[in-house]
């Protein structure tokens, strides 16, 4: 199968304990490319700017990612600032320009309509509704959103939650849509607005996944340095995802593995700045992590 | 084989956003016998004062716990007052009144002795070296402390560290022991201050175990109402070393299992103020709730 992501395209200035890096890549689309497309081939619909240096997505070309939804509009591509402290949990936003990002208007092209695997990655979900008015009887939607849309535009969000099949979710986030402080009710209550199932990121706690009739609870893959978080809950959807794509399996069993790799993926997301250590991973290191995550968690 | 726990004896005061209770039994060394008697005979040295309610453990004599080391001193037994907000992970001390605590001085009695295993609960460092000096070549010892002692009383801390087998800490207290943020590597750094095997506990986040040359991860048991976390970790304490002490077998593979345990035990301890789950718990729910776990977890 495919999967189509529509998302934020991003040049992303980073500031970690471990060093700094400006204007480097960045968007919920290209984090979730970078992972999905160990698994399956991928197609981003995004725009950057006249100034996005093209060379930088290269890598996504060779790993069969479609960019022929990619617009290139005239101004500047969406610039994200940010620092990490020690305590990497934590992050303050320095800036944000969301320039060409502003007036974005998703625009499925003809050829990609009936992907049958679709990520809604975190944008208004104004737009997210707009990129199902588009979309042709896909198997499988999964929306993400955040807690800025939760504050600003529930109603909306909603209103998408109630269309699609699967969200990924952070515990605040299902804790602030449902008013809930236990995370497990709060992910069943997200489960009555909507989505068959509801999987929780939980950071560097493990995620679990729930549905009307199956759950599934795994840690997070043991990371001892952790160099730059951002874009890891893309890295994990393009695991998740890319895996069920590649298996055209939505079975319980094809979600728990599904939740291996997108939290394997995530594990070397984090590992480097950007989407480096995305660049040159190989599907042997994956499937060695998996195999340490097996090992690890049995009894 | 059987364990031998040292440790507080208390009556608490408890307020949750469920309800409230006045002199219900506390301490350490009960809530872990109340966990351990299921898999294991267990020995109890605490001192209570004068004007304990012994009914209040007679559950425990009819589950071969032996009560000859508990001390009935002239005063008043320990109490302790505290307050749970709708976060149960945050709570108040509102009142610690030491009383018959203050001046506790561990005698083991001589036929408890050579006890092969040792629960060090949490009491100050300097009684925990009390202990060591007192039993005869046990095949484990394994420790519990506090925040307090951390800060208090480190160095004594670190030569009661030195001369255990094992130590179970809550991951804040790993990172304040190490001065380490990443708790994985406060771990480790903990194992190089003596204790062959380190289980850090992460509370709703479940826990891990790290030794020289195995690593273990299980998430918590999934429960949706927590009604008093008070004596959690006493709990948890007592199923895992519990389950040890029933099957003599200190291998990797065995400590994995008692975590397992130690993590079922604690689920149901949570469940009713004080003991009272504990009391007419059965082995069979142990065990459902294990299966469900193993259900739950595997991919």
């Amino acid at each position: 199968m495919s999967v189509l992501v529509v998302g934020s395209a991003a040049l992303d200035s980073i500031e970690t304990p471990y060093g700094k890096v400006d204007d480097c890549l960045g968007g919920s689309a290209f984090f979730f490319a970078a992972t999905a497309s160990y698994f399956t081939p991928v197609k981003i619909v995004a725009v950057v700017g006249e100034d996005f240096p093209m060379q930088s997505i290269e890598f996504l070309k060779s790993r069969n990612v479609d960019l022929s939804g990619l617009e290139v509009a005239q101004g500047k591509t969406f610039r994200w600032g940010g620092v990490y402290h020690e305590d990497m949990n934590q992050r303050d936003t320095l800036f944000t320009h969301l320039n060409v990002f502003e007036t974005f208007s998703p625009k499925i092209p003809a050829q990609v309509r009936n992907t049958p695997y679709v990520f809604l990655a975190n944008i208004h979900p104004g737009l997210q509704l707009e990129v199902l008015s588009q979309v042709e009887d896909p198997k499988l939607v999964m929306l993400d959103t955040m807690n800025l849309w939760i504050d600003t535009d529930l109603t909306v969000l909603k209103q998408v939650l109630a269309k699609v099949d699967a969200v990924i979710l952070n515990d605040q986030e299902a804790r602030q849509i449902t008013g809930e402080l236990n995370v497990i009710k709060a992910a069943r209550e997200v489960i009555k607005l909507g989505p068959e199932t509801v999987i929780i990121k939980k950071g560097e706690h493990g995620a679990f996944i729930i549905s009307e009739d199956d759950f599934f609870t795994l840690p997070a893959y043991p990371l001892e340095s952790l160099y730059d978080p951002t874009g890891a809950g893309d890295s994990f959807a393009g695991g998740l995802i890319g895996y069920l794509s590649k298996v055209d399996d939505l079975s319980h069993q094809s979600f728990r593995r599904a939740l291996v790799y997108g939290t394997i993926t995530a594990s070397f997301a984090v590992e480097k700045f950007s989407v480096d250590r995305l660049k040159d991973l190989t599907m042997v290191e994956i499937e060695e992590r998996r195999r340490y995550l097996e090992e690890i968690t049995k009894f």
